[in-house]
């Protein structure tokens, strides 16, 4: 990453035609696009872009692309649905599935899909609770009145609402979102297509895959009518053209502190990517042992190996010098700024210092708070559902707004789909997780701490992993319901060892958690308000906030880059894909592809580049044209959008998207889908004005 | 790591007595010693206490404790050969061993031991060679003379011959050693003793741990008549009583530049820290598979387990600010005195500005250099046979100085040894780490690499590695020495595919390792020449050199340390270990102990701390007291000992030992090891004066 352009220098430059930003819909710089493009986005269409985008409330983005409540997301978005309705019998993630009549639609047990309806700013609201308080004073007064905003708003089940913090703490907006649990899967390819080229291709371009798949939303048991969907183009964008990417990034950190960015490079990051790379190491001999273990660990693997290389390019971005400094520099002219003006610095002053305490503070209790509190230790999906549990018994006795946030009263819906999912867990993979992250227990606070020897006793991790496993019934959803109906007596009562367990350390992790927020978390708040405001203050408010996985509109140009002299061209056609295939994995074709290698028309366009701005979170982002019609669908990064986190650098970082064409190609003469393809392609044929 | 004394701090305070320091033998500070302990060790002790030290070639140090040749290490130090002498149905490192007979003492395959009997300054003609050159020039005519030197002093396989650079070039001397290659197995207890605690109490302290093992050197088939031999303590050291620790630390980095120290904290020890931990988890699921797998792993990861945790260590040290800070103070102060002279800045003022550009240079050649000629990509026994054989088909051709240095005559001898070694080879274990550092070597250079296309081909990691190990005979000790004594045509010849892989990869593999000689490692000795010699004329020569696998000795106290108001003890008992065992690995004591218990003095001490300062290839260094007894056996430092690096702080640093009561009790009590005994308690009985 040679050249950074950050959001402060962005608000101070006056050629502020970088194509930087991920816009919130309500605050979009239509003169700015228009001014470079000669096109500018009205309510009408903005509208249209948002309610035609959804969210899968698990991690990704997606587009609503038929009036029948067709759904497009990536397969890498929809593995871990195509892997639970998998069995060892029929592996859908190898096999690839397409159903050919309704009723072969299934239900993906953990799927929400949610389509934002309104923005509402609730600042003044937010603030004044807060208001002159600090530390565990104002952390509790903040989160209960969002809490009581949520509830508020959340009429019914079917209603989702998020109050989201904007700007770090400058803005708070309520979300309302349309909220959709009956999801079902429609289309799959075969993994070996959707992730062509694996982990070493992961974040690269070139670039060869169809991670595309098609899921279905339901209401009252029947398809979606759907009164906003994107229409698909059948030619997709022409190099330079203008498009948008409408998704939802996860999480950006270019409004931190270098306090905040230290911090991410010395210690959180280092800590994680350890923490993968062995995992991926542990997970890579377990899938050796046979063909289930390697089925049954391959999301876990995914992910794994995902966030690493994610995660390693992040922290590439934060050592080299040049971001650092740069930032330190803006950091360095705002607190002049704020310093040099009485009123300013007697309202914002301390924001530097709140902030540096905090993380001085939330050092030496890092690591027990990752373990006990973010379950580190307690790596299993049935720990997970032991600790919501035995939380819920204790949470939901309480009134709404002084529950840990996640038991409110808006949260529960989302709650109670994951913890009742019928989704399978497996034994094996249980006891493996569980005995890696048990050591990690040991390794991180010592054999010695109360804490490990509480939970372990004379045992060793393997062994307390396998006694688990092999005494609990989690597993069994009915039991899961009873224990949630029977409350805190029937969680007292409860034999089960993973209760025991979770009940046994629950009183350290809340105690960690209580001091995490009341120490780090609230002053991290506090001192990020006053930031923000001094920003707004300053360099006024022509400037987007951070990513937050809500609904955010990126723009730019299909394009390439230069790289140390060389042209890296912004398309991959058929041709190109099967020159690259060597019949093993992760580079082997499937049957179906090599079978229909004369039928696909080798010059089609596959992949292609966009210099639009996106991070984690937008897998699954429609790419549309001026004329809201899907050109492409975004599915990754290049390696150097991977410092995107921190900040964007318009020559290099690159979104990396699936081609309209080869999606209609594919899905017509490689899969004959004519179910989804009719729905693609309505009777009108395609719309006039596509390219 | 809160107080950093580092050498040029140290060589500027006038109360110059911290311990900290690893001096060479002939340039011990035995004043220093004296004005603060009353006793000056003299030449005769340092003669005795040099030719009783020996040092274990591959890595670790070692004593002479009895008149017939008999030899102390660590168990840790012998584990490899212990390992190497086990059978599946016979595992010696889990049941330890005791040769009751002289012909049960059985030969270590790759073994090979040195005491050093002659050290000679070789500056002025190695620094003659050089005048004047710079580049591949320079490291020419450097390694051309050194190789000489060597050639000259090596008069028979029985003498070893090393030039050694001190002071990063500010002095180079011969060493000559004895060599010893016939080395057999005398004494080794139970794994789970000798490590008890494992990975958890690794650099830990206190700690439970009898890591010891007795060797044995033979010459002409006897056991060797030792002319000097350290004798052993009954009492072992008070507290406060002052010691020695005569060894041979392998490396440490005190007298680095600032650019050096952050190309270590953010280039070097962040790879090598992500590589350690995905091979420790992926050893880890290997050993799950069988037991065998378990048995044929372990010395692996336990390599693995320790190097992670150590450079762990070492990052965090860097990580911390104060180091760096302290260190980058300490250099603007050396340049700013080599800049205010005239003849100073002309003889050393381009110092930094070659290393910093040396550096620069490193950087994109990194990966390559490493995965290629330091074969991070080629991880298996066999492919490092092949490699050498390859290699030596070439250099033996050319005369001795032209060779690449290993090949030079001089080395000769311990090639062999390890070349021609019977010890086992394990196919599943070759084929695991060969997939590993296959997928790494695709993973890092990328699917596309010509070097990676050629190496591949169309076969995945996994199918290439399996392949190689199926095909290769190099397992077959007389496959190698014919192909060795073939020479070039036989290598040429051969249709083995280890042989085969090694040959095609030869000429990229050298021209990498070219350019790092010509362009980072040349460039990096001369400016670490200039560096040293402008210290010399600034702060004087009472300095000691960055360890460098030498031997050396440094002083110190038996005791503990205090920590966050804690003190800790520096002693720990008999008693401690069984309250400590929990029944499960690595925290289970061997059935010979637990029926020893009864027999044991619960108040005997075990092991102990000591303020020495060591390093990594000081395991199995004798502690000594002034009468030069055996007091102790080094096998650890403790957690704060790893930053020792880059820098001592007396205040924590701290070495970790066995007692030697505890090596008597247990020889007697555990294991009825008479004969060992018997040598270690020669029929004088203690010496008289013995505490």
């Amino acid at each position: 990453m040679k050249r950074v352009v950050t959001l402060a220098a962005l608000a101070l430059t006056s050629a502020a035609l970088a194509e930087e930003g991920m816009w919130t819909l309500n605050d979009f710089p239509a003169a700015r696009v228009k001014q470079k493009y000669g096109f500018a986005p009205d309510k009408q269409w903005l509208d249209h872009v948002r309610l035609s985008s959804v969210r899968l409330a698990g991690g990704c983005s997606a587009s609503l692309v038929s009036a029948r409540g067709l759904v497009m997301t990536n397969h890498h978005c929809a593995h871990s649905c195509i892997e639970q309705l998998s069995t060892p019998k029929r592996d859908l993630v190898s096999a690839g599935l397409h159903a050919r009549e309704p009723k072969e639609e299934v239900r993906c047990p953990e799927v929400e899909v949610n389509q934002l309806v309104e923005i509402t700013d609730v600042t003044a609201r937010i603030t004044a609770a807060t208001k002159g308080l600090s530390g565990k004073a104002f952390n509790d007064a903040q989160k209960s009145e969002m809490s009581k905003v949520e509830k508020e708003c959340a009429t019914s089940d079917a209603v989702r609402c998020d109050v989201v913090t904007l700007y770090r703490g400058g803005k708070y907006d309520l979300y309302k979102y349309r909220r959709y649990q009956d999801v079902r899967l429609v289309f799959a390819p075969e993994l070996a297509i959707a992730f062509f080229g694996g982990d070493p291709d992961n974040f690269m371009f070139p670039r060869w895959d169809l991670d595309v798949a098609f899921l279905r939303v339901y209401e009252g048991g029947k398809p979606l009518q759907a009164g906003h969907f994107f229409r698909f183009s059948e030619a997709g964008p022409k190099g330079e053209e203008l498009v948008f990417v409408s998704g939802h990034p996860g999480g950006t950190s270019r409004l931190l502190t270098v306090a905040q960015l230290e911090f991410e490079r010395d210690l959180r990051l280092p800590r994680a990517l350890l923490w993968l790379a062995e995992m991926r190491g542990y997970l890579t001999q377990f899938q050796t042992k046979s063909a289930e273990h390697k089925r049954i660990a391959n999301t876990w693997l995914f992910g794994v190996e995902n966030s690493l290389k994610a995660l390693k390019g992040r922290h590439r971005a934060l050592l080299g010098r040049t971001l650092i400094e740069h930032r330190a520099a803006e950091e360095k002219s705002l607190e002049a700024k704020v310093q040099a003006d009485p009123k300013l610095k007697e309202a914002y002053g301390d924001a530097w210092p709140t902030i540096a305490g905090a993380l001085e503070r939330h050092r030496p209790i890092y690591v027990r708070h990752q373990m006990l509190e973010g379950a580190r230790a307690f790596l299993s999906e049935q720990a997970g559902v032991a600790r919501t549990l035995v939380r819920a018994a204790d949470e939901l006795s309480k009134k709404n707004e002084e529950r840990l946030r996640e038991y409110a009263d808006s949260k529960l819906p989302a709650l109670k789909q994951g913890l009742f999912s019928p989704a399978p867990i497996y034994d094996e993979l249980e006891a493996a997780t569980l005995t890696f992250s048990l050591t990690k227990l040991r390794e991180e606070l010592g054999p010695d701490d109360p804490i490990v020897r509480k939970v372990l006793g004379d045992r060793s991790p393997a062994e307390l992993a396998r006694l688990l496993v092999k005494g609990t019934r989690l597993k069994e959803v009915k039991v899961r319901k009873a224990l949630f109906d029977g409350g805190k007596k029937a969680i007292e009562a409860s034999a089960d060892p993973m209760i025991k367990l979770m009940r046994e350390i629950d009183a350290e992790a809340r105690a960690v958690r209580a001091k995490y927020e009341d120490e780090v978390e609230a002053p991290l708040k506090l001192g990020g308000e006053k930031l923000a405001r001094a920003m707004f203050e300053v360099y006024g408010t022509s400037i987007y906030p951070d990513a937050t996985f809500t609904l955010r509109l990126s723009y730019g140009q299909v394009k390439g880059w230069t790289e140390e002299g060389r042209e890296v061209a912004p398309f991959t056609d058929f041709a190109g894909l099967f020159r690259r295939a060597t019949g093993r994995e992760p580079f082997a074709l499937p049957r179906s592809w090599l079978s229909a290698k004369d039928r696909l028309n080798p010059e089609s366009r596959l992949d292609f580049a966009a210099s639009t701005d996106i991070i984690g979170g937008n897998s699954g982002s429609p790419v549309v044209n001026k004329d809201a019609e899907v050109v492409g669908l975004v599915f990754d990064g290049n390696i150097h959008s991977l410092g995107g986190d921190y900040g964007f650098d318009e020559s290099l970082n690159r979104t990396v998207a699936v081609h309209s064409q080869a999606i209609l190609e594919a899905l017509e003469k490689v899969y004959g889908a004519r179910r989804v393809l009719e729905e693609l392609r309505p009777p009108a044929g395609p719309k006039a004005g596509a390219p």
